[in-house]
């Protein structure tokens, strides 16, 4: 049909029209994801054909159109929320991890006979996701057909891909230039002998070429891909996103830019004896498949990932100034809560603008870093709670308040959570609160072994609240990017192995929590820096440095379940926040503020 | 040529003779493993051949011969006896783990021209092997010919399969007898719409047959195979190892009996339309390729494995009684020893048979588990340490005796290390001493919600010695059989991440340890069991009860480096032990050791 979905219909509607265009393209059943061509945690609105189409708007789900059904997999996050989007529609829920809900693939070889064809857009599926699919479908005689191209043809052409200008980052901060990089890159690529190195994620670009853009929310990313070959690199990107300046720069530099959208009619162009390489987490499908049949396919972790996620000590300088400064706007922020509530109408709405209002004043602030989550009371037992106008709770001088956010500076990216007593708490919220401060500090302190990787370390952060009974639903680390995305790989602190050790010059949240529905939700979360300790005869060990500077609310700890070890680093803590804070900070009262808030206990 | 190497050849010349056998199977190299068909750690003498061929006897090597050189790796524990056992020979030693070593296929590429053939006996390849090799050999244009048949065409002649008669278990020991067990595996296959199953490690075979043997040392399994249909079971094995009883037990069971070397052949004839499962780690190549190019194969981590790692109640009460007794032995054992030093000539040996003379007192007692570990001294930091007749040292009333050992009873299988003070030892010796106990303490009290995995738990064992810039290079945790392999899979507590939970009669050692290069060696293990401990709102939560009974030697303490709750597990522990074995023990001196040596601290 190829003729756009037109916005207006209804979601049913829209599903009835979804499926004349499945006829048209020969496939039974169609599979709608969430991802953009780059495997990104937040897609363009160009991208976002599965909101489009189901009316669900939730950051992750699948969507499953049959001839006579059709069906949206939501994860525990948004139970509610689905069910309140699709109430209206034919759309069947699914509640993905509860017992007796198979997942999509599952309901599909259950209900599709053998012989059917199950369609996707191959843009929108990462090349491991199309393998994982293609082969629990073909145990049961089901064929995959990832050419249905829904983007391009049914819902584009109501959307266009962001056309906003990139930057590009002073070179002084950025600390090596993309040439630099991109020799960084070539060595890897030299000693696996790969001819030719897809970039695909757009963190990756981003990076490699010390440009940053605004195409998505809180990552500062531009829509391009590359290819690097021992000696050319080109740029696939629209040329309205490029000043005259950055063009010329990039000339300059060599660089050689091609439109964004010939990237894979070029990939099928490759010399058919080459060695590629991509990482088939953010290469999608339809990429995957262009290349020859005939060129040696190298699969992996994209190596600049690794280079990336291993800061320079140049960038790790940066960062801990853009935490000072985050730090300041946050010391102000809590004077000011402390100082307010009780006293007027504060929501969790006016908590997050008031905090980004701080923030603002700070000449090198671009963003938020990600959705401010201000969760007051029972709210914060919602782990992805972000408040919306409907949800918006008025805090009282009492309970527990969780503050989650982060900020996007010119020199780095901060990500901090605090939980703050507005009033006498819950003895059980204080035992929570002291036991989430136990976990956050046994990782701050802790000491390991070089080829430690995160899976190793995440138990020490909940030993002690296991032994009580309770255990949080979340990872307790992922890495951060350096004015990059906020969640960086390779490394992460969980019960997932992802099998990557932690090296110095990684940066790594720490931030366990507790959440008791109904009741409160407690989380403290730094950003700490992996670095060298000391060498024995057992070989490198290292340790990690925590660069986030906001005091950690005194008031709701018990006293008596620290260890003198814990309260020693608590004191230590606070010492350094005052001594780097105090002065910074504009007014008398909140240094007084600062004082007290740091005391020793 | 088919005629078999003669043993009196040197090394030098059965290379000669074996490049001969690989001209006339045209390959170009060879790679000589140490597995036996089953993938078994202990394999019986008729699957020696790396050894027979390069002189080296280590558990673990890999022999490789091409036109014009042969080498041999080996990792850490064997850099020393491989390079004395190879010193007359043409063959080059390669230290697997040394910086700038290659492994063996990288080698491989390394030497070989694309498009030459290297050869391996399929029968000792695990399949799960042969797909890593054969991809990573083709990526450089070299073939892999798993057919080259060594054992049987070269080598076998010269020894013989064991024809060991086996047992039957009594089946008040076994728990269910051979028929629910095999309902609780055509269950599993039910689940996974399996035709046919087969069974191929020799401890599945023998814990589903409830049958014991003794074809290779320690571990009491017999060289079998078993093929499970939905309507049928067919047992593999060699006639004489049955006597008329036990093949009467097993018809009146309606289990098949067939010749064991007839299962390739009958792999072969398996329906073309089967689903076939079958676990790639300990199913050969050759089996695994016989079977029809158009059945369905299902691999993965084999459905017995899971099955008999979860002990019953049954089976966990006897694995007690077995430790008690075995209890007892080492009570006696650790009583002569305090009361024999330093009074006459004793050496490790004479450590090791005495213990095993106090275990065999013991009518229910087998055979050892493994090889005893009796390392006095500096001999203790080799962490695969047995002594020899030139390595046997003497005991001196002096420093720290290690002693790892362990029993086959017919109603359980014992693995336990103590540490023993055998006069004053040094400060150094103590810290570690007490950092390992803390260890041991740290993992023994662990408490851990339902669904976590033993790489998870061993940093437990480990965060405070990391504290010190001290780690250990093995495993914290093994899983046990039960009158089966003292190494058992799926669980293991270890840095590495197998993806297997611990659920509750899973039965584990707990064994940290410390080691200083000529100095000494600590270890303190004890078996613990998975069981439940308290549900929470969190969810259900597990914890560990410690089976073993003997003395934890209190004499090199630092009692100042213990928490009050690590004081209070240890005296705990000891109560127990005092109050379990103290009347099980002959002699008023023995009940007087025991009370002395399970006093409070």
């Amino acid at each position: 049909m190829n003729e756009p979905i037109n916005n207006n219909l209804s979601v049913n509607e829209k599903i009835i029209k979804m499926r004349e265009h499945m006829a048209h393209c020969g496939v039974d059943a169609m599979i709608i994801l969430t991802e953009d061509p780059h495997g990104s945690e937040y897609p363009a609105n160009y991208w976002k054909f599965r909101e489009f189409l189901s009316g669900f708007n939730g950051s992750a789900g699948t969507f499953l159109i049959t001839h006579n059904h059709a069906g949206l997999w939501v994860d525990s996050r948004y139970y509610i929320q689905a069910e309140k989007q699709i109430r209206d529609t034919s759309i069947e829920l699914f509640k993905s991890g509860l017992p007796h809900v198979p997942d999509y693939i599952t309901y599909l070889t259950n209900v599709m006979p053998s012989g059917s064809v199950v369609g996707i857009d191959g843009f929108t599926l990462p090349a491991e996701t199309f393998k994982t699919i293609k082969k629990k479908l073909s145990d049961f005689g089901i064929k995959l057909n990832y050419k249905v191209d829904i983007v391009n043809d049914v819902f584009a052409p109501r959307e266009k891909l962001p056309l906003d200008e990139v930057i590009e980052m002073d070179p002084s901060i950025a600390g090596l230039d993309r040439l630099q990089k991109v020799e960084l890159l070539r060595h890897e690529m030299l000693k696996n002998n790969i001819s030719h190195y897809l970039v695909t994620a757009l963190d990756d670009v981003a990076w490699l070429t010390n440009l940053r853009g605004n195409d998505v929310e809180y990552n500062p990313v531009f829509y391009a891909y590359m290819l690097v070959t021992p000696t050319e690199e080109h740029l696939y990107i629209d040329p309205h996103k490029l000043s005259s300046i950055i063009s010329r720069r990039l000339n300059e530099d060599g660089i050689k830019l091609t439109f964004y959208d010939h990237f894979e009619k070029n990939m099928a162009n490759i010399p058919t004896d080459a060695r590629v390489f991509y990482d088939p987490q953010t290469t999608n499908t339809r990429i995957a498949h262009t290349l020859p049949k005939t060129v040696v396919r190298v699969e992996g972790r994209s190596y600049i990932t690794t280079l990336k996620g291993r800061k320079s000590p140049d960038e790790i300088n940066h960062m801990y100034a853009s935490h000072v400064r985050d730090g300041v706007a946050l010391v102000r922020f809590l004077h000011w809560l402390d100082t307010s509530v009780g006293k007027h109408r504060i929501t969790e709405l006016d908590v997050a603008n008031k905090l980004l209002s701080f923030r603002k004043q700070n000449e090198l602030f671009v963003s938020e870093s990600f959705e401010a989550i201000a969760a007051y009371g029972a709210n914060a037992a919602i782990v992805h709670y972000s408040p919306s106008i409907e949800s918006n709770a008025e805090l009282k001088p009492e309970g527990l308040l969780l503050l989650d956010t982060g900020a996007q500076y010119a020199d780095g990216t901060t990500d901090i959570t605090r939980t703050i007593a507005l009033g006498p708490v819950s003895e059980q919220a204080k035992r929570d609160y002291t036991l989430v401060l136990k976990g956050h500090i046994a990782l701050a302190t802790a000491i390991f072994p070089e080829g430690t990787r995160g899976v190793q370390l995440d138990v020490l952060a909940r030993a002690t609240m296991w032994r009580e009974g309770i255990d949080y639903g979340h990872g307790t680390g992922h890495g951060i990017g350096f004015c990059l995305n906020v969640h960086e790989g390779p490394q992460r602190i969980s019960k997932v192995d992802n099998g990557v050790a932690l090296v110095p010059g990684m940066i790594t949240s720490n931030e366990p929590g507790i959440y008791r529905e109904g009741q409160h939700g407690v989380r403290i979360e730094s950003i700490v820096v992996c670095q060298q300790a000391e060498k024995t005869n057992f070989g490198q060990f290292l340790n990690f440095r925590t660069i986030t500077l906001c005091p950690i609310d005194t008031r709701p700890i018990i006293k008596e379940m620290l260890t003198s070890a814990e309260i020693d680093w608590l004191n230590n803590y606070h010492s350094m926040v005052r001594a780097t804070l105090h002065d910074l900070l504009p007014t008398t009262d909140e240094q007084l503020w600062l004082d007290n808030a740091t005391k020793a206990i």
